[in-house]
């Protein structure tokens, strides 16, 4: 396949992959689905606002999903979908390259 | 190794390969070293003035080098580094996933 053809398509997933914080949710997720606060607790840094806006992008993309749990109290948690798993070689293709290559 | 040891050199790593172009320039690289104008043709979107910055990001990553051939002309070539190389499975991995799951 030529450039021409293969680059929107791989364009198009590094612009998705490549968002500030987006890496680092899906590796999350990779381990398992996670509610708001979760996220909050493992990556503090990342403010409730610019959280919201990557979980909507990321469904929105078809990547994750959120799963109502209806009870009292009603709990949402945010999985991947078939399409977000699908990304699993990707971060440990990265994470090998970071801790082969990446000094802190 | 938990999120708070993992996450700078992982976050690092996206952030060099999530720029804009870079990856796909790292596509190109990994056919075989190219002269500037080869960039060009390849990518006709890309400006001389981004692709110089591009690559000086590149080399001052020390995941390309330039390598000056003496004669009449000279030419200078760009190529991967063994930490250039390195992202091979990551390029791989993207473009597998992107020829899956993105509709152009």
């Amino acid at each position: 396949m030529g450039y021409s053809e293969m680059c929107p398509r791989y364009e198009k997933a590094i612009e998705i992959f490549g968002k500030r914080w987006t890496g680092l949710l899906l590796r999350i997720l990779l381990d398992k689905p996670k509610r708001f606060g979760e996220f909050r607790v493992q990556v503090p840094d990342l403010s409730d606002r610019m959280l919201s806006e990557r979980l909507t992008e990321l469904e929105a993309e078809g990547i994750i999903q959120r799963i109502v749990h209806t009870g009292k109290p009603v709990i949402i948690e945010y999985d991947l979908t078939p399409k977000g798993r699908a990304l699993e070689p990707v971060v440990q293709a990265l994470e090998t390259w970071a801790n082969a290559w990446e000094q802190r």
